[in-house]
């Protein structure tokens, strides 16, 4: 018995092994697929053990191993499986009711009257019961996991005090109780500004800095801690606060920025090693080499994108030039992103963004993954990785990005295990 | 027992009665939902015999009447089945491979080089047998249908010669048969000059006129005929002998038109009394009076729009002034629409086109019946139409158009008997 592969592996150890397959391993960034056609794929313990050809496996004699499990993905595609690494999608109410009203002329104050805008959120996360916010986030959640997402990232940031914070961040721990999906929780209590502190954003940080972050870090309810820096979001200064307070909870960064304007919101962060800064419409030559250098993820979110119909485009030529890990989310959120659906965002990257299916699908898997801080466990699909597969029953990967509507997923595997 | 509401019918011989549900009649065109809220509608025979309140429900004895099935939908809204008026899901093979190579950089000499264009797709569609066109339109239709649609087009176009034309107008047959879907079926042998006839588009439309129309009549396999005017299609003296062709076969008349520019396809088919013109983003104000003088529907298509990243919007704001009722659509194909949600359709009506909810509602039920010419037995829930109902778990008509991936249909029914 002779394994050839770059790693060994006792084939008398593997506990499943999917042969007859495509492998988009993605262990090449954005620059391919990292394609092995006519493949196979092991794991044991929930971890890859090996990846390598059908002739290397023919060659071995796995007849001995009597607890295998073998799956004939019959040629179709395995890839990691998917990392929605942006969205918020625990929260209460929608905003169909602004959304109409608009469409049918009425300006920014009569929508405003009417209780648009994300007051309203705010008011229907604060009013809803976590049971209430469970089942609806539940549901956009499992939209989801069925085009192939296995980690996702959950904000707060709907609550803006700290019973809501914390009870949006309690449910996104309960999602991630559910089979089939790891969810990174990000604390953004300074997504905006409350009504309470209407003209105060300084003793609002306050609160977010020596009240609620310190709680959030206590119930161990938070991955990450984000912040909305912008016009109508919070200012430099105020933003450099909350990582400096996240610094010393030991949690780790990430940033909105660059949507609206340039506030040079993503050098800020670069400064503090976050690890993605996300939307970026505006960001300059000068952030963008920052999170080179900061090795950081650029997120992109094409839904939004299209929602609010923007024509700015990120900076993608020149994200490419420097290097910068592009990925790709959801930003699933009532008020400019009301979309759950991660293969449209594949769609939109390409058509919207004119990304290549490559970096699109490295923007789902990868790239997804760094800019949570989870690519040395998820995200592609190598030896010593976490066995998080999604199988595509399509001909080429392309496909994914090509077609929508359509979903070709057959099956779901997290760490070996099979979910769907 | 008396019977309060407009059309007078025995709640004896109901069949099957939904309660307590909010009902999108759209009895009233683009204007409203011509909504009943906390309502009721009883079906016999799979025709609606009867809608009302609760009020009157409760006023009723409806307690002798042992066959009655009673749903209660509980709130849940009640819509007409969908009606996706365009779609070319029949066809061979698919194009990521083009798509992929033109994000890459490709030139169009080089796309067209490997192989890329509607050229590929007749090639595939040609290769292909009758049972392998069938089970890949069977998953375009099924996303579909999941999706609430009970009446869909499907068009020949992709064989453009006439073994090929009736082979994919049988497979549109084919899926007529399977349950809760009328397919209706569209011959468009004019949709793009097969290279055996380039540059004689003459000879080729003698084809279409005088062999392919006659073999698709006789066999009884087409609903309409439509041609694609166009300065890439076929010009203004080839589609109006296609017309009268189709004319003389007695087959009503629906055309592709002003799409890339204003060749007055849409002016000539108003003469023909076609029942919709399609794409329409360079229509004149004088193809637009045509329009309503021949009471013809607008088929709007939002996805090709999307897909092709055009700029020039249709006229809405004329075709709404004029009275022309807008229907929306997929345009499902593997060229310019590969996009097979209808729900999608709706947010990118309102989103791109900026419909209200209603219009783009209206546009999926009551106009694209009419684009069709089936207005009279579907697309509105109204006494003596045909049953076919889509069951969605909103509060409000227009979340439909506002969010998207969470998918709320919940039952569907097609001329009263529940497919899904
Ligand atoms: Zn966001
Ligand atoms: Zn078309």
């Amino acid at each position: 018995m002779s394994v050839s592969s770059s790693y060994s592996s006792n084939p008398l150890t593997w506990q499943l092994l999917f042969i007859n397959a495509n492998i988009a391993t993605m262990n090449d960034g954005a620059n391919s697929y990292g394609a092995i056609e006519n493949g196979a794929l092991a794991v044991t313990d929930g971890l890859i053990v090996w990846t390598g050809s059908m002739t290397e496996i023919a060659a071995l004699d796995i007849s001995d191993n009597a607890n295998l499990q073998v799956i004939d993905v019959a040629g179709q595609w395995l890839l990691p499986g998917l990392v929605d690494c942006h969205t918020h999608i625990v929260y209460g109410g929608h905003r169909a009711n602004e959304f109409e009203l608009r469409l049918q002329g009425a300006s920014y104050e009569e929508v405003a009257k009417a209780g648009g805008g994300i007051v309203s959120t705010v008011k229907a996360t604060r009013d809803a019961n976590e049971q209430e916010l469970f089942a609806s986030a539940l549901a956009r959640m499992q939209a989801l996991q069925a085009e192939g997402v296995t980690t996702i990232e959950v904000k707060s940031g709907y609550g803006l005090d700290t019973e809501t914070e914390l009870k949006m961040l309690k449910v996104a721990s309960r999602l991630g109780e559910q089979p089939g999906i790891e969810v990174r929780k990000t604390f953004l209590g300074a997504h905006a500004l409350p009504v309470e502190f209407a003209d105060n954003a300084d003793g609002y940080i306050d609160v977010v800095c020596n009240e609620m972050l310190p709680a959030v870090a206590e119930a161990n309810l938070a991955d990450a801690v984000d912040v909305f820096c912008e016009g109508i979001g919070f200012n430099i200064e105020q933003t450099e606060r909350v990582f400096k307070a996240a610094q010393q909870h030991n949690i780790a960064i990430k940033v909105h920025a660059e949507q609206l304007s340039d506030l040079g919101g993503t050098a800020l962060a670069a400064k503090y090693q976050a690890m993605s800064s996300d939307h970026l419409e505006y960001l300059s030559e000068g952030g963008i080499k920052a999170m080179r250098d900061a090795d950081m993820a650029a997120v992109l979110l094409p839904g939004a994108f299209y929602f609010l119909r923007e024509t700015k485009l990120p900076p993608i030529e020149a994200l490419r030039e420097h290097g910068v890990a592009m990925a790709i989310a959801t930003d699933a959120n009532p008020g400019s992103s009301p979309i759950h659906s991660i293969q449209l965002m594949l769609n939109m990257a390409c058509t919207l963004f004119r990304l290549t299916p490559a970096e699109a699908i490295a923007g789902v898997t990868i790239h997804g993954a760094k800019a949570l801080g989870v690519d040395d466990k998820v995200g592609s699909l190598e030896v010593g990785k976490q066995a998080d597969i999604a199988v595509f029953n399509i001909e080429q990967v392309a496909q994914l990005c090509y077609q929508y509507g359509v979903n070709p997923l057959t099956a779901v595997y997290k760490a070996g295990e099979k979910v769907a």
